[in-house]
């Protein structure tokens, strides 16, 4: 192992020319004119990959091709792993909020050192090619890799995956790992790496009260004639109690309570509420009295009203009653929850409350369930042991807040589970200007990577 | 006054004439292409006014100049009757809908008989022309008309009346007289005639909640940052209670109950909740449990949410908390309601129900307090009289929901009552296509207004 891991240092100044390179591909998904330039991106990963000795191709799909690779000398005994990343990049506008070109990386100085600076510097080039690091340093000091390994790229992931479903089922039988490694998430800090081990899921529920045939004047109906506006805020105005918890029927059945290894890793992060808070201008947690405020984020489910309109919202004054007002929530979901039961408990939490006259009208924007990763599986003790050796601490065990939808696809189209480490940071920037990724997170991501892939092995 | 009915019987086709010539000038005055149009009007009423023995002269504002007449050889012991109307109507489009030109007067047959069709036909030409032929009746059959009368006709009215206050300032003297009468308004039906006794006046406010300093996911953020839209709907779906009643406290104060004579003249008028409601699709009255549907509409004050925005309004879902979320609500207020308390009382109600993290902001929109006229005074026993003599049944006494910016003008302006009896019915279009007036309402109005003023002199 010290061999791989010196190989990884030794060469970290070439690693980064590699990085260099796939950054300079501006392969902005969401932009049709560079389609070019995410397959040229696709087939940089391919040719790095079969360069390496993987055997490696692109998978067509109606939108932009996916990358396909495997190493499988280890032999059928080893175990299989699926490593996930993703080769476009998000927009990189505004422009003008840029030190240096998003498309010309650069090493700039930081408080903690060099980094590496341009657009998908982390998200998630940066973290592909670190990943990819640790396989060379494998493959060149020992000839071989201690797992199977499967690697697959994304190149729709930063413009919400639609081929992802096709990629997954086209290639059902390539993909048949023993889980998924994903590296597109962040440490806890600068000194702590972090496995994500659960992850709320979501409802989404557009709801619509309609009353009068069409907008009424306040003068000559107000007072008689229902109003679509007091319906609504009456009755979301009723979706929790005193306690900050949620009225609907059946909201919290079903949910698990947290694991004890959870629990105690996430007392032990030393999570500051207060400052989380403050950088965003509020003091004190809103949710449900008696959880904490860790709790309040990742391991409790919420109802939270995104939008509402109805009637006048221009300047000044309409004396109009309108006919119909409209809100769009979405539930954030923890493992037990059934985002089609916690519909159908807000649907009836609704229609029980209408008054006279008010018709409500609904739209499902479907959902997911929350995530919670098996503590015990073999891949998740070997992920703490071999992050531990290499940070010289153990790995927070943290949870997250909104869904990740790769970690959903992958569980219900090949039935895997997810190993969500990665090793960029909170102020990493990502989807934002000057997106940077540490050159030292880049490289013990490396290091940390080679020990993965030997600790999986056993 | 026989001899006075009779003129007015044997010239109705005369009158007709003369109010067809103003019905084809469009002095639409929300257009400034209809500005020469609008003074044109002007000119022709002042002109019919001198020709029939007024001094009349144009009183110019820094908008479209009013109309001033005076006749007040009645002598110095003769009540000073200010009668008001307006000149100027409503844009006509959309003109495709129209059957005949909008000022290209015709007459139609309908099923109430001869009416007639253009813009303006009632509203309020047709009713002007209706007061002009009650005064030449008398002028022609008496040579003199039984009370002093100045005659205010404004051109704005029908885009808010900018300049009315400069014009009630200037003309301050001129306009001193004992009350006002305006013919703006309508019958309670087709054979029986109104005066409407009380308006309710208006009270508006605009209320921002605000908690982040920016939007936030709800995924990251969800839980444990408080939501203003939440904040929104437990306030404002906390403004009544489970009998329809407004919680602000001391929203009730000072309200008086209905006199008698108006509770009665209401019980009487068999008003149809279920056909007012079921025209705009709606079947059960929505105000105060235990008051009746006309005293929801014109005896209690409401507190009505007029307009609702926050968060993200388009298509499908964004999983955002936003920073703000806020609505604009208007008060419908009943005499002995202050509309500065009124706000003051909401604005105390937001206030402590706030949450830590959330802020009010408030914009108060102003507002006027309720009207009720002094049913006992000489003009309203002489109105009711004249009324009834000519309908052959007694005046409805009518509430109006909303309010009557005139009406406050003139008693802010000049201290001044107002007695609203007016000729319109329900189904006059007015401010639509096809605006029409009955020639029997146009006839009758007439007659019934030179008894009116043969009333007021005693």
């Amino acid at each position: 192992m010290e061999k791989i891991l010196a190989h990884i240092d030794e060469n970290l100044d070439a690693s980064l020319e590699r990085l260099f390179a796939l950054l300079r591909i501006p392969s902005i998904s969401a932009q049709a004119d560079h389609a070019a330039d995410c397959r040229k991106a696709a087939e940089w990963a391919r040719d790095e990959l079969a360069g390496m000795g993987f055997s490696a191709r692109l998978s067509e799909t109606k939108g932009l091709p996916g990358v396909i690779a495997t190493h499988h000398a280890a032999g059928p005994h080893a175990p299989h792993v699926l490593f996930y990343g993703h080769y476009d990049v998000q927009p990189a506008d505004p422009l003008a909020l840029w030190h240096s070109g998003p498309f010309e990386p650069q090493i700039a100085e930081g408080p903690r050192g060099r980094r590496i600076v341009g657009r998908g510097a982390v998200d998630d080039k940066g973290q592909v090619v670190s990943f990819f690091t640790a396989c060379r340093a494998h493959l060149e000091v020992t000839g071989t890799l201690p797992v199977r390994l499967t690697i697959l790229l994304e190149g729709e992931e930063e413009c919400g995956s639609p081929s992802l479903k096709e990629l997954l089922t086209n290639e059902r039988e390539t993909l048949a790992a023993d889980f998924v490694l994903v590296a597109d998430t962040n440490m806890w800090d600068f000194n702590t790496p972090a496995i994500t081990t659960s992850l709320r899921g979501l409802a989404a529920v557009e709801l619509k009260i309609k009353a009068a045939s069409r907008d009424l004047h306040s003068g000559l109906y107000g007072g008689i004639a229902l109003n679509p506006i007091t319906v609504l805020t009456r009755i979301l105005g009723d979706l929790r109690d005193d306690q900050g918890g949620i009225k609907i029927p059946g909201f919290y059945d079903g949910i698990r309570p947290l694991p004890a290894a959870l629990a105690e890793s996430w007392a032990g992060l030393g999570f500051d509420a207060t400052a989380f808070l403050g950088d965003v201008g509020l003091a004190t947690p809103a949710g449900e009295h008696g959880q904490t405020p860790l709790a309040q984020l990742w391991a409790r489910p919420t109802a939270e009203i995104n939008g509402i309109y109805g009637g006048y919202q221009g300047d000044g004054t309409k004396t109009v009653i309108p006919a119909e007002a409209g809100a769009k929530l979405t539930f954030r979901l923890v493992p037990g929850q059934d985002p089609a039961k916690i519909v159908a408990g807000f649907e009836r939490f609704v229609t029980e409350r209408l008054p006279p006259d008010a018709k409500a009208e609904f739209r499902n924007g479907g959902g997911a369930p929350g995530f919670l990763v098996n503590l015990d599986a073999p891949f998740m003790q070997a992920a703490r042991k071999a992050l531990a050796a290499e940070f010289g601490r153990p790995a927070a065990l943290i949870g997250g807040g909104g869904s990740i939808p790769v970690v959903e696809a992958f569980k219900t189209h090949l039935g895997l589970d997810t190993l969500l480490a990665g090793f960029g940071l909170d102020d990493d920037c990502i989807h934002s200007p000057n997106e940077k990724f540490e050159v030292a997170c880049f490289h013990r991501g490396a290091r940390a990577q080679a020990r993965l892939l030997a600790a999986f092995a056993g």
